[in-house]
């Protein structure tokens, strides 16, 4: 396959380094991290070491790290296992989470027995959770579990989660952020965002899939989503999926000693991909706020943007239109509805995000490209109308 | 690392074919099969082809395959999930059930809105559930929820599921079993074991640690314990790991097509591993009934089984003192207690379980360093007392 790969929030390609480390895991070294002989201490140690690495790159301590599947499972883990902890309140996310927040909120908030009342934090049109809003309704309804994501996964827009964090622990409420997106992008600190539990994924930063983990404040009290032999500090039992936490791990050193570097370079790639398209007459959602250096959320007006994708498709470009990962509201972003984006303008979103090994030559060609079949759109559009 | 391997129990080598099925999923080919452009549609289709692969093995349609990141989380989403589907009422499952399932139902006893009744369906002294007494449990307390094991992960006993199930059916409940001990040593239909649910995982069949499935009866009703983008027909939301799940397809593949040829050398081992045990002295746990052929539980009176699994870690053969992933009862197996083992022999217990790589030249070196190393242990005992 030879696309040019820009959608890197969907999902990233394996760094050789941190495949090399995993290979390892796949082939002799293949023990049961529970087993007492050598292949199990073995296994032990590696998961061990892949703790560390990843406790080092967001500043917490290994113990906790608490390894799952992957970042849905993670932020799921957050939602109902901190609920299963609580009475029944109020759980506040903001309008523009990833499905796998909203969906087991929404989860709490419609059972029988026992419901929570969802409360939804509204974004401004540039995508931001508005905080004077937040204050407002927290005033209104005490908080007593929050999440909401350190960076959009469609706009790439960055949120003051470390204020809202302050806002809503004011009420005595726990807070978590989803920082899948922001991690390897931006600094990502533990204790500066002041929440009380985060996520992040490995294959979003050139890890493998199969890992993520929610980072935790020893205060929070969690119930597990999967029982048995008490792994993870009895948070998740199961077999440790040795290869890819080990990936994980280096994965996360990577983005950490990388940070600066990619983060210049996606950037200058975007702003000469924004300034172009914006030469086409595009609108770019999110625009004037701060927003991870990789992204690029654009609407060209009256191409729609599933038709759009796959033209790009067949001219060698993998783009996404809206989110991959969301059936929310098929066929409409549930983030531009929350920016009160215009619905027929939303159909056009196209998102761009970038990774280090983009070149600006490919962002150009991609820019020829879009232009060439907007056109052709364009023509066929006035010849049919 | 040097050390037979004699612990297929508790996690077995990926086999070379399965590797070389992964790698350009872990490569080349690292769509997020959300995606709508060719790498997605890639990953898409590979993860197709591996839901045929794990269906044809146990006789499914593709559709009733539910791919999760572990046998404990496919146990978890049966007991939990179809639990939050139903009224509380009545939950059994045998007393010899792995942790990721004795504890998700205790869970659920122990919540305090809407608790289920846990019961405990007992065993023989040779590790059978008991037939007249499943009778005559479920004719006092109705069943809705049932999961019983289909062999032992300790013991290596078969049990006669598709009986209970009848039972259990009977009064109208829903049936679950835990075949991850069965698959790729037994044959494994679905049909034939009458339950409305299985679990399966590719870790133990020379497949990839961080896939599994539960197969599922289209009359089960489940609730998600991942929720999110609506992956897995809705009951398993989050990013496939692609690379994990084509794996376990072509190791799904393999494990039927070796079946006959694997059961038949592993239990020429093992009939030769017991023969000679016996002729020490040892005492095999399950003896005289239905076992998996690979699979060998036995204890050397006097000789604690922690302190021997050192010694021979040391002189080079790799095996489980009790269950690798038990913490249930740290230093006793429940299996054994289940089977009213005198704890005394119980602490002696050692599993050998053995692969389709193992040797008799293998078994014969271990029964001589087991000889050697039980003769020492003795002679330190003798002194020291």
């Amino acid at each position: 396959m030879a696309l040019t790969y820009f959608d890197h929030n969907a999902t990233t390609r394996i760094d050789d380094k941190v495949l090399e480390a995993m290979l390892p895991y796949l082939q002799q070294d293949f023990g049961n991290a529970s087993s007492r002989h050598g292949y199990g201490i073995n296994a032990r140690r590696a998961i061990d070491k892949a703790r560390k690495q990843v406790a080092n790159a967001v500043g917490v301590q290994p113990v906790q790290v608490i390894f799952t599947s992957g970042g849905s499972e993670a932020n799921n883990l957050f939602i109902r296992g901190a609920a299963d902890s609580l009475k029944p309140a109020n759980i506040f996310t903001s309008a523009i989470e990833h499905p796998c927040v909203l969906k087991p909120a929404q989860a709490l908030s419609k059972r029988t027995t026992d419901p929570w009342n969802m409360h939804t934090l509204p974004v401004n049109t540039s995508g931001q959770v508005d905080l004077d809003e937040v204050a407002k309704l927290m005033r209104q309804h005490k908080p007593t579990l929050v999440s909401v994501m350190l960076a959009n996964n469609e706009t790439g827009v960055i949120q003051d989660v470390a204020a809202i964090a302050e806002l809503a622990r004011s009420h005595g409420a726990m807070v978590h952020t989803d920082a899948i997106q922001g991690f390897g992008k931006i600094p990502v600190d533990f204790s500066a965002l002041k929440t009380h539990a985060m996520t992040l994924s490995a294959h979003k930063v050139y890890g493998p899939k199969g890992a993520a983990a929610l980072i935790v404040d020893k205060r929070l009290l969690l119930r597990p989503l999967i029982y048995g032999g008490g792994h993870e500090s009895g948070l998740r039992s199961g077999t440790e999926n040795v290869a890819a936490i080990v990936g994980f791990g280096v994965a996360s050193e990577l983005a950490q000693s990388r940070l600066a570097e990619t983060a210049q370079h996606v950037s200058q790639l975007r702003d000469h991909l924004e300034k172009e398209l914006l030469a086409m007459g595009a609108v770019i959602f999110g625009m004037n706020v701060p927003r991870i250096p990789n992204t690029s959320y654009f609407a060209l007006p009256d191409i729609e943007g599933d038709t759009l994708v796959v033209k790009l498709d067949k001219a060698g470009f993998a783009v996404a239109a809206g989110a991959a990962c969301s059936s929310i509201h098929p066929g409409q972003s549930h983030v531009l509805a929350a920016m009160q984006v215009d619905p027929m303008l939303a159909r056009c979103a196209i998102r761009v995000s970038l990774g280090h090994s983009n070149t600006l030559a490919q962002v150009d060609e991609f820019l020829q490209n879009t232009q060439r079949i907007v056109a052709e759109l364009r023509q066929i559009s006035s010849i049919t109308v």
